[in-house]
């Protein structure tokens, strides 16, 4: 299937999980949705249980497998690397990647600290490859319209932002603890659900220069594991809200919890500016309400669903109304990096614009413990 | 018409506008849905303009007109006072009806500053009358049924509250200034649309404890007229987002705009407790939705449709989905204050709840201003 | 309160159930709400037990009472009768307040066969008086927006019609028997609701031409009353459904059912033109669904809320999303029909409309019965 | 990556249009979500073109390519045969397939002609293979979950049936005639979209036995190419209405038009029965809407989301809310076909039930044709 007119990319892929089922799925179906401007292999797969590596190469097509990672980045087929591991992996496995000068793909957040987020925007600037951090809600094509939208200036100048992630998983007290629940992984819900908010605003509006916020742990201690007996002590914020001053002169709210009871996806945002507003709920991804002022009686919030004339949706189907869905984000996110990789544009936020995410996320987390607002420049 | 058997009770209404229009509708509409405990007369009307005076008693079924309001109170077939005039006059007449011992309905704002909110609600108290102000969105039934819900546990306890109050009839640049654009007459989106907000807060969650708030002037100049060239120069706020800390522990957002293009009477909340979620957007004031948490692929939101098994419903329609109107809520405002006057329960806001009322708005300006976190209780 | 310089007009009202005092307030109301061409007076009040009659014309405002409803037709103080009884009396008291030269204001339907119906327009006709039925539904102001629309060609030429009038209010096979369950006094599912949707859909799209259809009676006996022994046997529908032919061409459904779960207030309607669609579901009576061709990616079916641009809303609300409820439509009825009394417009069904309607539901009968098309014009 | 252990099954694709693209995707998607009995090969792609034949199997990942479809079918490694060529096609094709023994996955419709499609299912029947017919809208794992809901009495007893099936491409005069507006090729509203809802009701209530159905041509021309000067006569239905009644004894209505702006892909139905309503529209495939009678006040619509608990959705998102595409239903109709080949189920239609499908699409053809009932079985 190899054609010989065209550069080939091999791709490295850390991580059996979920996650990295989600992205060896994306990039078969990046391969097959789109012509694509080099010959794609799934070159190798890393997980440390050797059996299970072996297992899923076989499953999902990749050419071997590898039980250290280390092996992996050093793999001379591998020049892509793609990052799916429990977040504390991210800045050693993303760093000797780097070294190594591969192109990275990491799953988000992209560190567990600051601190780590601005090493490794660093060292991406220094090896002077492409990086790629997994924010895929923004490859929908629907907020594709939004951006556009906005920066065409048919909202006119944007005065508001009201933002919120929340999920209900952990809504139940008798929800076990897990790794979100640790500070060290970078768990919480402003860390786990609200970094999209975060990336969703910036993606949209831009910089946020200041913020205020409150955080809460409502349910102190969880069981250490599903119907046990022992319990553990929680530190981490099961809800968070903050408001916001963009750079551009809007104020707004922003909102993540996951305690939220009825929530399964909710990324939800609406924007107004001085000539219309739009409305987007992540639990109806292929939707998209606008109003526009207009006539008295001739105006009101306006249905718009996902169709061929917004980017990316006409590769999956050929007429509105037909949906995309979880996954077909994560392949349009692959695609859009394959093209970075082939010097096409270069949509999709990289290490720094993931470092300024993390910062912002950082100042919130600073807000709430301080009582006070905080300029994000400042940290 | 009037049954010797029961007591006899006088309205005198101060005001012809939209909102003296509305009250007198009220009480005639409260006259003939409801066995009322008293004979409810329509005794007089005031207006600084007589003849409009004349007319529109004579059009809306009063007794007699009066041209000056102190008049009016001082009619001795005047029980009850009802204030309808513009903001800044709330204080003295509600005073001096006070004074002469009359029982009080005053539209809201109860008053134009925290002070005068405060002398009102200890004359008030001084006199030993029964006094209401025009929260009349509380008198929702299913607003009813929300309370009802959270009261009695059905939620669990409670851990967030996300309000907002947005219209969007100044969001249009050229939209004239008006005496809304006035502080000196409680203008503002805060003051304005935020109150209800607040009221409805406190009426289903209680007191809150601390507050941190942003607020924004973004048109900083408006034409004095509908069209004219004259500019006046605005100081008041477009919109308001604050932090809020009720004392029952919950936590969550505050938002109030006029600018926010497309929502013409979105009063809404999302309040969520351990074991499910309320929401309601006064867009469409007869369905409240329902989240209990439940068995997996057979939860989810439930529409419930305002009906008569909530209190006051029943009065106007026989089944669900049939649906009552803004106009409705109003009378039956005038039906809990007519049954408070008989001494039959106490439903609807008086002088001192809307005294806290105007001091949470307070202690949001005051954050908004100095940046920082306010206690309610401290000012 | 009498305007000399205007004409008097007495009502007279039958019955005094829930639609006798909804007549009652619709009254009142107009006469708060809007200037009329007329002085008002609520003359007298019938019902067949004196002391009810008695003391509900003292609670709702008439000036006297009658236990006859003969003598309240012969009443000289009695400009119009309102006739609010059980269906099967209509015809009688029609007749009468028609021979007696009165305009009547009868509820729907107009009579319980098509035969009654026939004579009660003939005898309109001779009277040369003003008549009125009470299909209130199509005095919504959306209606009317939407009525404006389809006449002036915004949908362009009208292709297709699906309406629906469901509710659940028989959906238990334990919901007992009541007189809407006698064919005699035109009970069934599509007389008591589908007649509302009929003549919606002639108000809206004109004549229908050909019927076929489909009843059916699912639940054979009932309680003789609620939670009795006795059973009684059915002979009605529970559900109606037909194919409509309209003569302007367009084609579509028609459905109705009083078994339908969920649905309370279920009057729905699809109105599809060469240039658009109009959506309408009477559970949110308050908005309408407007789709027009546009632009890919910039269309979708449009919220219009209600608000005062349409006709008659601003006599109740000054701004939109504020919201009607059911017992304004009836308000804005009784203020057509004195609109018409007084020469001024026409709106709203007459006794001849109401012929059709009736016709068009015999019609949808004969089909169903006999299973095959029917012409309109041929019964 | 050949498993040893497990049988292998050798695809053979032919069509390389949009369906035959769907179809690759979805073999391709099926090998990486789930752990599947056998190892699945893409073995052959055949289209008329044997340059594109190339290219797209080079590009889709397929052994080998054929330029005639009958070299496919006698591929000795092509166990299935695929086929998403022009509706025509179907029928010489699944026969030779039949004959040379060989399983078949055909799209929807089975065939051009009702004799066609008896033809067909014959032949399946005397080869003993399996088959399997593109109605891609039931393995939705909602559609799952509401089949389970009928199947258990959540509903109770089914009382009716309201469906739709109605797209806006047709909608514009000026839309240009195309293979869909030719009876020869299985055109029409019926056929194209109606059929997808005639299978759906089968599946969720079974046989119809009887219907009435009323059939138009709108634009009776259209221009032979978009913008050309050239008309086409066109004598295709634009939209067909219909009554049905079902075995189980409901009854209810049928529609499917092409012309009806603002739907892109309204494949709707609701179904009541004596506990409850089950409400779905395509256009949000996520979603279920379910009414079950409750307490008063406490009840009403719900609305479900897609989730893990929902045969199928979990091999794709780990949580509810995050949504499945279009696309995804084809990949598991694809996994459901493997399942049954290996014996393991046997989920989606086969012949004999596409044969059944077809003939209630003749029986309503018929019925609007002669303007009278049909009775199913009698076809």
């Amino acid at each position: 299937m190899r054609d010989s007119s065209l550069p080939d990319l091999g791709v490295g892929l850390i991580g059996t999980g979920f996650m990295g089922r989600a992205h060896a799925m994306a990039f078969h179906n990046a391969r097959s949705t789109f012509e694509l401007p080099v010959n794609l292999r799934l070159a190798a797969l890393a997980d440390a249980d050797a059996a299970r590596a072996e297992q899923c190469a076989r499953a999902w097509g990749f050419d071997r497998s590898h039980a250290h990672w280390q092996q992996l980045i050093n793999d001379p087929s591998v020049d892509l690397v793609a990052i799916t591991t429990p977040n504390h992996l991210h800045f050693p496995m993303a760093m000797a990647a780097l070294e190594a000068g591969k192109a990275v793909y990491c799953e988000k957040p992209l560190a567990v600290s600051l601190d780590q987020a601005r090493q490794m925007q660093s060292a991406a600037k220094a090896a002077g490859v492409v990086t790629r951090v997994g924010y895929n809600y923004q490859h929908n094509p629907i907020i594709g319209l939004a951006r556009q939208m906005i920066a065409n200036g048919e909202l006119g100048q944007i005065v508001s932002f009201q933002g919120e992630f929340s999920e209900d998983f952990m809504a139940n007290a008798q929800s076990p603890w897990s790794w979100r629940c640790e500070p060290a992984h970078a768990g919480g819900a402003l860390a786990d659900l609200g970094s999209h908010l975060l990336a969703m605003a910036r993606y949209l509006l831009g910089d946020v220069e200041a913020v205020c916020a409150d955080s809460q742990t409502v349910h102190r201690q969880r069981p250490a594991t599903q119907g046990g007996q022992e319990q553990r002590q929680i530190a981490i914020d099961d809800q968070t809200y903050a408001l916001l001053r963009f750079a551009n002169g809007a104020r707004g709210t922003f909102a993540s919890s996951w305690l939220k009871h009825g929530y399964k996806n909710h990324l939800s945002f609406e924007i107004s500016g001085t000539k219309g507003t739009l409305a987007f709920d992540q639990e109806r991804l292929n939707e998209l309400q606008l109003y526009r002022a207009g006539a008295p009686g001739r105006d009101g919030f306006q249905r718009i669903l996902a169709g061929p004339s917004q980017p990316g949706y006409a590769a999956f189907c050929p007429a509105p109304g037909h949906q995309l869905g979880y996954n077909e984000l994560k392949t349009l996110e692959v695609h859009a990096l394959i093209q970075a990789l082939c010097g096409q544009g270069n949509e999709g936020p990289d290490f720094a614009e993931a470092m300024h995410i993390e910062r912002l996320a950082a100042a919130i987390r600073i807000a709430a413990r301080e009582m006070r607002w905080v300029t994000v420049s400042d940290i």
